[in-house]
């Protein structure tokens, strides 16, 4: 970290300065130009708060040169996180997660029958909200412990392990029994309190980034559940929100190699979400797999046109398969299989 | 709700979306033209998915023509709402809100001391924050429930209600105990199981807005409050995250007119954490005021340069005094007073 | 085109906005409703003024139910639009454009080096900076007509066709005689009296979207050159400005497939552009290859290090011969050769 | 400028780097710590490339410490601009800039009573579009030559001085003899060909912020006619393309006390086409003069719902003047007059 400080200071500013970041635990080095001095911070700077030492009044600039995060950098492990799910499906490793199902679960009919065609396509983890999150308290909420029971039921029927988004700590002790992984949906990625206890259990994660955060910030809440002691995270881009409305959003396809290389997390890519367009979801999934991601999430819907939600965005089961038919060959490319 | 459907399509599926939409309760009105025809629906049309209409496959578009808010929506409820903090302060009425405080609490002897200082310039409700979202998990989390209490003590010593953010439902039994109003950061603005849960006590809430949604989600969460029977609510514009970056976020000055136009609910701005720079808050307040707002919410902490959390946006007790002086002259323009 | 009118309004008025929108010749059908009257207008609506029709004060909203461009539109001309380029290249067919070069011209030896290596290497289209856009007066400004006849030399030595920015109506005739295509860049895409002087001549242009442009804009600017007569317009994708800081900016990537389905014209990716990261070129070239691009355009450098312009995004010689091969496996599933 | 490279790079390669800033007429000053070593350099850095030193790969990033634009920096130019505009207006100083007229001119009787109207309530300049840069190829595209001559008249008939848009550089001759400010639009704000041309002559410019520009390029925009030679530059903030849609754009009030901070230069503020409502012009108006702007440009026209281009946002005259009469109360807290 390096704070720049105009020459000419009073020097007990300048001095009290110092002492505040002497109290952070760092090595600090000095050097004096004509016009300003710089103060270089060597150490462990991830626990310093670069806000507070700009709000000093004699501080012109400070830059962080180093990460703010520390167990999810890859500097810090090197080789790539692999995260077990199920009994036979290593997210993150060179087998590719094909997760698919639909935004909603319905009724027992719905998941059981999407849960069949999706696995007989290729899919090895099977996708379904119980609680959902929707913008109007008048939409669809989804049918909550109903929802999970059934997608358990689909999960013995198919042998799919599922994931599913929590929206509340108060929801913790159900997911921890019954789900696989546990999805944190992007407009809960900054709920602090939710990832902190996160934190404290033993099961995957997917955490999804907020349609308005930024990498780091992806990763710093990453941060949050690593730091608490659960290692099983996984990320996952799904677009974010710019001016460009003929897309929902904007899918970030640089956030896959970017994260690749900043991180040893796992990285996924929901194309359904990131545009809410059917019909883009073949080009996008191809487009994710060059890009290099560890799986794709698709949402899939037996009757699209009768979903209870997002059903605009969903493919039939046929049109899952033909797809995946197709991805097979850039998997190939990338040495990943499914 | 207008729903746009090509011509040429087979009969049965125009009569399976009719039917569709017949169980929404609503009247159709359908004109057919050369090239499409049109489908018109009368009623009450907020629970209808537009989504849900749109994903049918014979589906050119979806116009909502009403909003999606009725609680929320002046024209449900022309007058303005208001509403009445402690003893001697009613929001939204010719009554100007002052909210001043530090970013964190930290101490008794800051928040008595800052306190003390902002009403004696002339502010009428505390801020505070107790519980911290912070994007670090490395960074200050707040005192927590010992921050409460001091905020009960600042209180107590100057008659001053107050304020402070919630990050979990855990916490609301502590709040509504505790609190005379209850802030949803903007982290938590699409935090619905936390919205649902505020809209079942009687206690007023600030709700502010995400920094990546739009004024109609804004409303939405609103919505949800409301919708479950808590009508103190109040909305706070802080400011939105775009590619400009000189100021953290860009406030949307516009927001408050377009706001004071849609909803009856009283809107309050921040200035402080719209832009991150102290020397901002003066012409952003009085651009505030001049647009129409119903308060300000200003960062004050009696030493900014040891500021635990935001202590570079902050101001001193001597600055915001000096502000406040200021303000009058706007305030008395738009016939308020504080 | 749908125009709807509350209802209750006065009939002259009401006769009034119908006299305005016959005058457009359009057929016009009109459905009463309950609360609102809906207006369709039926014909050649691309050259009315939505906003025009906004602008009344009895219409409740207008919304376009088709597109406003006609002849970039793919339902007007449903197969690809080809686009010859030199002797060899035809943009838009099975051939995949390989456009590479340095972000400026700088010397004779270095394009004339950097064209042989990227032409061994697979490239089919010299790029090269002349007239080069910078945000600052004081930075390199591009060697101008001298940058042209190396430019000419270069392509002279390696049979490699040319394509270079122009940057004013000036300028036109020089580029006329020795470019083979005309790069119209991101910051001129709206200049819409260049566009129109674009139209008038028989020569291949290259029209990046603007950093901050939607993709109707876009469509809409081709639409100028298109409508005045040059029917050989090429699309470029090169990032849109969002918040997120880490790359330069944010490829779209779905841009591409969305392009192809809205336009008969071919698309064009710039992953170098759009993230000013070297090692992001080869995951956004295979990505935009997967997603259906018809060319990309890379930057290479003998010598990034001392590049006058955008260095820092360049890739050396060797590093794109080692892209280029990696390539042809993803062109190949295309059905794609270069 | 600091320059950050880290450790154990090979001698040669850091000792070439030195060569490469010591051509750049600036002194070093060199740090080494334990990981990096920090060079600062010190002197005039406006003119050094900072994405060139980035590109050298032994570099791990850099800093610029000072602003990169010089004869618009206030620190080069404390005292405010004013710039002398007709016979009676001088923006900049305590009058306040009341720009007001058409978007579009139409006819001679359209603009004669436009202006007369607007000067009335208290308009010092008169605008109107003559050459309007439309997206589509299909609307109006101004009366050009024409609409200049229309302006003349309307100018002498009135007394009020005229700015108009300039589209090309071929269009100088006529704007130079016969326009009073030349205005340069929001797409052409980095059209730097037209801004060199602008440098080179004498006569007030005023320069739009473009929607997706940031403050910075704005001021690079303004140093390219500074540095030609044309002190008279008068900057204008009009809104940036952010997510909301609800207005057109979102009006940045920030960037008005932003600008008064880093540059002498006078700061128009354009609520029309910020937000495209006209009720929104009158408390965004008030919000400018608040946050300090230098004037205001306002659309008006004598029938809104018949304009030829942008109707839905202008103003009547007799909205304008009842808006002109609310103005007084603010300009004159900010001790100006109009």
């Amino acid at each position: 970290m390096i704070v720049v400080v105009k020459n000419g200071v009073p020097k007990e500013k300048f001095d009290g300065l110092l002492q505040l970041i002497e109290k952070c635990n760092v090595t600090v080095n000095i050097s004096i130009g004509d016009t300003f001095t710089v103060i270089g911070l060597l150490g462990d700077v991830s626990s310093i708060d670069k806000e507070m030492l700009a709000a000093q009044d004699i501080v012109e600039s400070v830059e962080r040169i180093n990460e703010p995060y520390k167990r999810a950098n890859r500097k810090m492990h090197p080789q790539n996180t692999t995260v077990k799910v199920g009994d036979n499906l290593i997210i993150g490793s060179q087998q590719f997660a094909m997760i698919a199902g639909p935004c909603a679960v319905e009724s027992e009919k719905q998941i059981v029958e999407v849960a069949h065609r999706v696995k007989l396509a290729g899919a090895n983890l099977l996708r379904g909200g119980a609680y959902k999150p929707r913008t109007s308290p008048y939409s669809f909420q989804g049918l909550k412990a109903d929802g999970l029971e059934l997608l358990k039921i689909a999960s013995r029927e198919t042998g799919l392990p599922i994931v599913t988004e929590i929206m509340s700590i108060s929801q913790l002790p159900l997911f921890e029994r019954d789900v696989d992984v546990i999805q944190v949906g992007a407009r809960n990625m900054q709920n602090f309190e939710l990832l902190k206890e996160l934190g404290n259990i033993d099961k995957p994660i997917l955490l999804k980034r907020g349609f308005a955060n930024n990498i780091t910030e992806l990763l710093m809440s990453a941060e949050y559940i690593l730091s608490g002691g659960n290692s099983k995270v996984m990320l996952c881009e799904r677009g974010i929100r710019t001016f460009e409305t003929f897309t929902r959003n904007t899918l970030d396809i640089s956030a896959v190699p970017v994260l690749k290389r900043l991180t040893h997390l796992p990285i996924i890519v929901d194309p359904s979400h990131a545009t809410g367009l059917p019909w883009l979801v073949e080009p996008l999934s191809k487009a994710a797999i060059a890009a290099g991601a560890d799986g794709i999430m698709i949402e899939v819907h037996n009757d699209p046109s009768n979903a209870l939600s997002d059903g605009k965005q969903s493919l039939t089961p046929d049109q899952y398969d033909q797809i995946a038919k197709h991805l097979h060959r850039y998997t190939e490319l990338e040495k990943r299989v499914f």
